[in-house]
């Protein structure tokens, strides 16, 4: 193609930059729209075209990390963030300090709730990256690898929070809910209970929830216990459905001393539901929360609880994804630290 | 401008339907990108063709409801909405039901936090303005007019919640704020008390506090009390400001022994500080709550509160919004009713 016209560069750009969206729509003889279209919607332009354009990418040495670049320039200063919910404010803090931490940056947050639907979840990123997002904010690792696709196929720079795993695919700024549960049932065991009992959240496509479960199961048998006899319920993250749970659980032939739930929400309603049925919590029955939230400070007594640190998380995530938006780094992950805040509802088992 | 050319209409639309944005683009031998942007930002637009866009616009009898019932062909089917703040939960169970009510009709809810701060919420209307939301959702009435104006010029179909104001700009599906705390207020009076406190959320901006203030004076005036011997803390809507908030109101020469908090959260902060205190609730002091969150019935003693219908208004609203930005009709008010609910918090003052 380079007998077709000598490649121009952009009379804006300084010697050393890498070469713009001008410049392959030039040496193509094409709009700018055109190459952007033929970079991200291959299927919406005809062959010929394609080709043409095609050969000026290569040509320039032009890389679909360069096109990212390039069309940072044309950036919505707007974030996305999929949620899987907004009741309960188990996010909300978190992502306050998300959304403070863009703002200092001069960046728009939108969020979405996907009410822990996957497929509420893939229709909002599809609206988000239609909206023009400069980059997403997802919850969690646990979706279809297709969306993936999707996502970099769109060149959409992504970064997962809550929950931190080396391997995944993406880059994550979370925490280590497998560790943290797993060093909250070590000490709970180191008190003396032996009859453990735990409320969880639902874990098909949560993996905060399913790591959780398997971090108290991995102190199960490391601490000489059989994990299968752990006392599980699953239910929504819901003050009433933990409720519920926690009559189940009691109605066991023999009973747990201490009920593990997954969130401060669960916690809350086992306490009450704990409370309701005459049980004395910490006395007769010890119940831990997770999360640390206002809520874990409200209630009486007050929970003892894993401290997950939302704001510093919230605030992470957002310094790395504005990175990863304006091109300087493909996205770094980071573990925070999580722990145990002893309040009042977990003591040594009765007699 | 008819001896330009003959006005033909587009051959796909039904003989008797309104003109379309084809059909103003071929009379004014212009693309239909440059008829929208002579309607929605005419300043872009050079005047030679915006004069002959707008005489087809004429000519046709091209109206700009037809312009957004035309736009609306374009539509995004998606919503966005702007709350104060999503701690807290105080929106979350609303919004989640505007959304669900939004999904089965096929719509993508997103959502702006902004943080109480006017300035924040101007940001966020232009962001979602420019991410091409069919409709906006807003919370009170309380802004500068110039907002109004830039949101008619943008024919942006925008609906108040939380607030219901026969008489503002906006149509609102909302509650009467002003009369739900004059309710709880002649029943707080009813039960003997006289020296009444209150601590509110911040006035400034705030249309639903600055209401609820007034509905206290009215009652108190109604009962023959002096308005302005309220105990009145404006504070913002934080546990912990509500326990500085109710330390100092114990303080007064003379304490009130009903203290009226303008949400559940401020009533909360309110209850742990007396309590803190060594004041026995509701025993030596009442202490009312205003929403009927969950949280409510989480700390003991249970609030006393006022019930606002969150679910169904969210519901509400999203009906409404829908039918504006289908095209259906101009936005109808409707208001929502609210009841004071009898938990633990409220009996007639000691002595």
């Amino acid at each position: 193609m380079t007998d077709r016209k000598p490649i121009r560069r952009s009379p804006r750009a300084p010697a050393n930059s890498a070469p713009t969206l001008d410049d392959v729509a030039r040496a193509a003889g094409v709009s700018t729209a055109t190459v952007s279209r033929c970079l991200n919607a291959p299927d919406r332009v005809v062959p010929a075209t394609r080709e043409k354009v095609m050969q000026s990418v290569k040509a320039l040495g032009y890389t679909p990390n360069f096109a990212a670049r390039v069309m940072a320039a044309k950036r919505t200063h707007t974030i996305g963030a999929i949620i899987p919910t907004m009741e309960n404010a188990i996010f909300a803090r978190g992502l306050q300090a998300f959304q403070e931490a863009l703002r200092n940056r001069g960046y728009t947050l939108l969020v979405s709730s996907s009410m822990y639907d996957p497929e509420v979840e893939k229709e909002q990123i599809r609206a988000l990256v239609a909206r023009g997002a400069d980059g997403l904010l997802l919850i969690g690792h646990t979706r279809e690898a297709q969306i993936y696709d999707y996502l970099e196929q769109q060149n959409m720079p992504v970064l997962v929070a809550w929950s931190y795993i080396e391997e995944a695919r993406l880059p994550s700024v979370g925490f280590d809910n497998f560790g943290a549960m797993r060093a909250l049932t070590e000490h709970i065991l180191s008190l003396g209970h032996r009859r453990i009992g735990m409320i969880s959240g639902l874990r098909a496509g949560n993996d905060r929830a399913d790591r959780r479960i398997k971090g108290v199961q991995a102190a199960l048998a490391q601490g000489g216990l059989d994990p299968a006899a752990l006392m599980l319920r699953e239910t929504p993250y819901e003050v009433e459905s933990a409720t519920l749970s926690i009559t189940s659980l009691m109605g066991e032939p023999a009973p747990p001393t201490a009920v593990i739930c997954g969130s401060d929400v669960l916690a809350v309603g086992a306490l009450r539901g704990a409370q309701a049925m005459g049980i004395d919590v910490p006395g007769q029955l010890s119940i831990t929360g997770f999360d640390d939230m206002e809520l874990s400070r409200i209630v009486t007594p007050p929970l003892t609880t894993v401290h997950v640190p939302h704001r510093e998380m919230g605030r992470s995530a957002a310094e790395e994804l504005i990175e990863m938006v304006e091109g300087k780094r493909p996205g770094r992950s980071k573990r925070l630290d999580t722990y145990i805040v002893s309040r009042g509802t977990l003591t040594p088992p009765a007699g």
